[in-house]
């Protein structure tokens, strides 16, 4: 599939992927419905790679950068599907890096 | 710390990062050492965004596209510390989503 | 919540938790509904542990050992909830852990 | 490998195992040196199963319950290598559920 346009998970979270390149490469904002940060919630921007599969089941990934009310970052990992229906459905996986001040504290760092 | 140049992990592998934006946006290559894909391994181009704190301990998350010899795809994110003697290390997580052909094989498409 | 009794989850995988301790401890059996191993699935003996505190909301943690048909291991970790109607629900992750045959190979082990 | 004994990870977190059963069944106390609560560190049971696999390459899975300080569970799955010295180690990957207040946090609860 190709990601470009508005993407929306179960959690009422929001994506807009603005436009694939020719080597997969996109660039979009993420409108987050969670968060774990005191300042609110401002969309933020994305920025990953898919790939261009010919059968249409890409698998994808990009990166999160809060940085207009949070100093973590967050990864996103997936793969589209079709389901019977003909519509296209996003599974994905993530990780959300928080900041720490010191190495013996990283354990703790990931969500 | 800003992540322009090249770094090494505990594998062997190792990542060249391009250049860093003034938005924390970054580009580079991923020489990883390990593979679970038939075909050899060649550089993989990455993408990623890092915070730009004033303390240089910056949270990061960066995609790589495999897309030379694999149909999966990787993301990473982590954090830089800077060490006792005063060299900057990475710690960083990843998730790997490879291919699967449907849905309900999604569940084991993460590693 | 009281573990005890059967669950069932999304993918049609259910479990039986046998009997809670004073203490948390239980075991129970497992029946997956997928596998990525080439024998043909078999229930599989869980142990592991509840928290039991007042306000009904107890996290808890389990082991599944595979043993019949794979030599894999899975843990799980997760949440009680009680619903708006009154039913309980539980909320999961999971790693499974896959034999590798050196440690080399290690990274790749874990889904 | 058989797990009875004492173990000592990275960060200097320690664990006993007391006695593993003829089925791989087997119980324990982990003595953490992280934590994020708020308590005093305390020996915690643990409670697991690994595989009793002839080339002593056995996966495992334990869980700890760490009810005397803190309201979280974690679950803990490896696998044991014998290195070239002969010694035996092992290596896991864990997740940490955090107990929170209700369905709409469940997505930050796991580490």
């Amino acid at each position: 599939c190709n990601l470009t346009g508005w993407w929306e998970n179960d959690l009422g979270s929001k994506m807009q992927v603005f436009n694939v390149d020719n080597d997969g490469t996109f660039s979009g904002e993420y409108h987050t419905s969670v968060s774990s940060a005191k300042k609110p919630i401002q969309p933020s921007p994305l920025i990953g790679s898919q790939h261009l599969d010919e059968d249409g089941q890409c698998t994808f990934g990009f990166t999160v950068n809060w940085k207009k009310f949070s100093d973590s970052t967050a990864v996103f990992v997936g793969e589209c599907f079709k389901g019977d229906d003909g519509k296209e459905v996003l599974h994905t996986s993530w990780l959300l890096r928080e900041k720490v001040d010191s190495e013996p504290e990283d354990w703790k760092a990931t969500r």
